[in-house]
Parts: structure tokens; sequence; C-alpha cells
């Protein structure tokens, strides 16, 4: 990994989360002890991006177990239930923290009687185990995505599907950094209103001696029409069974205008992504964040300060928008219902 | 006019410039007592739109000229000439500046040798005749495009082309402010890098009493998608003879989106903004400005300091993509060259 910061630790029986509200001015390690810390690390984006908040939530689910003082192994399994469903609540629409947490559950219920001490190294074991399998998962999702790549390539990306992202080296930018000495140049949208693309992805990017210029995000359609863009890649925060795909907000944007000139429009993404129980976009619930998001900026106002904002943290890219998914299981072309299921059960 | 802030006036032989950078923050005006400050405030951004900057030409010609030391009227108008390039050199994409620059000259030339007072009662005639007329513009402009807004209109706007970025009301917010309570709401985009949207059209839209909502400039093809946009309106830089626009970076997206999701894509323009002498907008000259532009946010940093950046100040929108421009000769639908050239030369 380029940027040599652990997105997420556990030392000591405390998870540890480099605080991405602060970067790149400042390295600052935000220790969570309980499951309250990890809600707020998640909910107030101190750690973000879809893989990495599903390691923060299973973290957050032990921390919580460790606190209980539940008698009896029914009503220590009803307390990782509860402190399960009460994490999930923290941020709506990555679908990655879910699949952690129900993993976690899934742990806590096979779970045999036995001390309360073996029970929550078994919930450490698996929150590890999501963790180092991120790491493995980013390298395939890397390998598997090089093919797509051609020598030269003038890449766009939007917010951040790193290292941040992730707990390995990140979907879209696993990808880009995979590829390597290939890659002429990497565009980087700074991504309103978090700037994830210029505070993170342009650190990032730069940690790993990868060509990359920040652009606004108004600027993307223009340099497509240029011709200054070969390929986009960016991560995922839910893919519904047909492959239509909620990201940041704005990658709807780079897709209808991706599709427009005719330019390769890839999503970077572990098979945790994917939620086959909803079937298309439209049924993915988007974020609503807070209007100060938008009026300020790093703490500066930039607009009247009770000026009415829409703010949605995510959009939905369908599916005929994107060129191919890019996974740990390998690449589908010009996803849809079918291969996406024959896929993922085919593992 | 809803903000009852001159944007340019003159008084007492000095042009007072109400500093934009600001905005809405403070209101402060830049006194400017010669050509060099009227080229600072246009280079700087202190007044920006291209009516305004074109209006701010027409002035900083006759303060250069009010301070020329030439013995007789030949080199009177050498000098006036000289001038008008130095102000040409302000910024480079705007047609109108050079359109008034060009009135100035023209102006000059027509001067009989007389006395240098009245020579420079005749440049100051002119700058406050273009100040006056492009008030009269901005209603005409209001009342051609009134036509194309539909009751319950939910409009999106980009960039500021409203009181400030003019002599009167505006011209994209000319047509909203006309349209009055046609309007349902109007979606502002805060339009990065400068953040005209946020910092101006939001103040604009407020003092006038008309519904907005600030959004990310990431956020409109999101809400176009959601059935929330019924027109796009925008302003103009340059429109060459066939119609193609250069405006501010991130319209050229817009109308992309706006395309796909078969919204009316409309530029609200005076006719000086044209420039018969190009045939396309491949031959627009977009301004290239500096890197800290995009680097920082109202002063701050919010990347890495020396991150390579790419910031074009505009793009160019083909007209293809251009449902109608709103002029004050009247409304051009499908714009091309021929139906262009008739409307211009009709008049």
């Amino acid at each position: 990994m380029g940027v040599s910061y652990d997105t997420i630790r556990f030392i000591d029986g405390v998870a540890e989360i480099l605080d991405q509200r602060a970067l790149p001015g400042k390295i600052i390690y935000v220790k969570c002890r309980n499951a309250e810390d990890i809600f707020d690390a998640i909910s107030k984006m101190k750690i973000r991006g879809a893989p990495a908040i599903g390691i923060a939530g299973a973290f957050g689910v032990y921390l919580g177990a460790a606190a209980s003082k539940a008698r009896d192994f029914k009503g220590f399994k009803r307390e990782v239930k509860k402190i399960s469903a009460y994490l999930a609540s923290s941020r709506p629409t990555a679908r990655n923290l879910f699949w952690a947490l129900e993993r976690m559950e899934k742990t806590s219920r096979a779970l045999e009687s036995g001390s309360k001490k073996d029970a929550l190294a078994g919930l450490l074991a698996e929150a590890m185990k999501i963790l180092e399998e991120d790491k493995a998962i980013c390298r395939e999702i890397g390998e598997a995505g090089n093919g797509l790549i051609k020598k030269g390539a003038r890449i766009l990306t939007h917010c951040n599907a790193g290292s941040l992202a992730t707990g390995g080296y990140g979907t879209a930018l696993g990808v880009i950094a995979r590829a390597g000495n290939k890659i002429k140049m990497v565009y980087v949208d700074e991504t309103r209103p978090v700037l994830q693309g210029a505070r993170l992805t342009a650190w990032e990017l730069s940690a790993l001696g990868i060509p990359a210029t920040l652009i606004c995000d108004n600027a993307a359609a223009s340099l497509m029409s240029r011709g200054k863009i070969d390929a986009v890649i960016v991560g995922a925060d839910r893919i519904a069974a047909n492959g239509d795909t909620a990201n940041k907000i704005g990658t709807y944007s780079l897709a209808v205008s991706a599709k427009y000139h005719n330019i390769p429009f890839y999503i970077a993404a572990p098979v945790s992504t994917f939620d086959l129980s909803i079937s298309g976009g439209e049924y993915i619930p988007i974020e609503e964040r807070s209007a100060d998001e938008v009026r300020k900026v790093m703490g500066k106002l930039i607009t009247l300060k009770d000026m009415p904002v829409l703010n949605p943290a995510f959009d939905v890219t369908p599916r005929h928008l994107i060129g191919a998914i890019i996974t740990e299981y390998g690449v589908i072309e010009r996803p849809g219902t079918g291969k996406i299921k024959r896929m993922i059960e085919g593992k």
C-alpha cells in the first residue's frame, strides 16, 4: 500500500480509525472503545468507503459484545443482534456494512454455549478475518481489472476507492495501482461536497507515485470531449441484482457523459457490495446528508448561512451505462441479472 | 433589481466595482482610478460575468484615456487603441469584453479634432451608454425568454448570470426573475471552483424572494434523472457563428445530461456575446486559470499544496445540445449559422 497508514487497525482491545476528515493535512487516529464510538466514526465519516465501513462495523459488533453484561448465552446473542441493528443505522446506503454485520451475527448465532471469553474471541477473529480478506480481495480486483487497462491509459476516477476506502490497496485505485506503468495519467475529480478526491485520492496517488491531476467535478465532461479520458473507473456502495450501482454523488453524471463520448465506464467493487435482495437501483436507499456539508467547505461558509440545500450523498447509475463490473471473482461485462447471479453462485 | 447593489457604478471620475470575491459575506466597493485598476479587477475576478466585464472594460478605456499625456489628437487615438489592447488581454474568453472595447475604439476613431475634454466626454458617454443599454437588454431578454417558462417550472442554473454578471437584472436570472411566480424552484449549482452559484446566484435569488435550493454540481444529473428539473437556463461567455457556446466550466456536462433526459437546455445572452468571426466553438480560446483556484476554497487548502491541477474556466457546448438561445432580439430555437445570421442582420 502506497500510503503507509492503516485505515483501521485493532490494537490492545481498541479499534483505531484514521480520521479521514482531517486528511491530508493531519494524521489523527481516533480510538474507538465501544460500539457507540464506531457508530460515531461511521456516521460522521471519520471512516468512509463501503468496504472500510463494513470492516469498522464488524469491529463495532465485537466492541459492543465485549461490553455485554448478559448473564447467559441467549442474552449475549440477543445483544449482538441489537448492536448489529444499531450499527446498521449509522449509514443507509453501503451494502458492505450490512454484509459485514450479517457475518458477525452469523458468527454469533453459530457459537456453541461456552465462556463469554470464547464467544468474544470468535467475534474478534471474524472481524479480523473480514479485514484480512479485504486486503486479498483488493489484490484480486486489481488483477481482474488489469486486462481492461491499455498502455498509456488516461483514467478518470471519482471520490476515493483506494486504500482509505478498504482494508487493502483499494478497488478502483487497486486496478490503477496494479496497472502501474501502463497508466499515463489519473484525472481525479475533487468530489464535492466532502472532497474525497481532492483530499484522499490525490494524496494516495501522489504517495504511490502515479501521475495524477486534480480537476473540479465540473471539468470531467469537458475533458472527455477533448479526448483526454480513455476510461472511467469508480467504486460502488451498493449494486442491485441487475447491476444498477449506487456510488458517490456525481458518478451518474460521469456515466452519462462517458456513454455520450463512447468512453468505457467501469465499476470496481468486492462481491460484498452486491445486494441480490433488490432487483434494481430504484430500491437502493439514498442517504441525504446535512445542508452544512454543502454550505461550508473545511468550516468556511460559502453561501448564505440558511440557504436551502439538497445534499444526496449518492446517485444510482443504471446498468446499461456500465461497461463492466470488476470484482474479485472476475469481470462482468455489460452486467445484467443473469450474469451477476451466475458469477456469484458459480463460486 | 433584487439585490440592491450596483455591480459597477461611476462616481466623481472613479469606477466603483462591487468586489464579487467577498460576496455574500462582505460588501466592498473597489475604486478603479485607472486602466490598470480595471485590468486587475477583471483578471482577478473582482468583477465577472461576460456583460459586466464588457462594461468594466469600457470604463477602463475611459480611465486610461483620461490619464493620456498625448500632445495631439492622433497620439490620443493611438493611445486609446493601446489601452484597449491592454484591457483585451485581461481575460480571453468573454466576447462581450472585446465587443465593448471595439465600441470604445470606434467612438475614439469617430472623434473629430477638438479638445481633449470633449474627446473624454465622448468616451465617458459611450461607456455610460453601454451600461445603460445593458439594463434594457436584460429586460428584453427576460421578456423574450418568458414564453419558454411554464407554470410550476423547476429550473436548474449554473454559475451566475444574474444582476452581478450584468448592468441590469441578468440574463438567465433575468428570464427567471421575469417569470416570477411561474417558478416553483430554482436549483442552483454551486459552480466550483469559484462558487459563483453558491456565493452570488444563491444570494440574488434569495433577495428576489424566488424559491431556490443550492446543490453541488455533482447532484445536477441525478436530479434530472429523478424528474426534478424541467429546464436548464445558463448564460454565455462567447457564442460562435453556428451557435456553439462557451460558458462556465460544467455547462457542457449539464447540456449532455439535459439531452440524455430530454430536458430543454437554454442559453440566455445579449447579442454582444456572439462572435460571428468564428465559425464554431472549436475556435473559442478557453482560459486556463491558476491551480490554487482549485487547490484552495476560500483560502483553505483542500488537497496537497503542490498537487498538479487542470483548471479550465470554461467549456464549449455544441449547438446541437442547445434548445434555444434567448437574446434581446428574440429567441433562436435550435440555433444554427443561418438563423443566427438572419436574426442579427435582420435588426
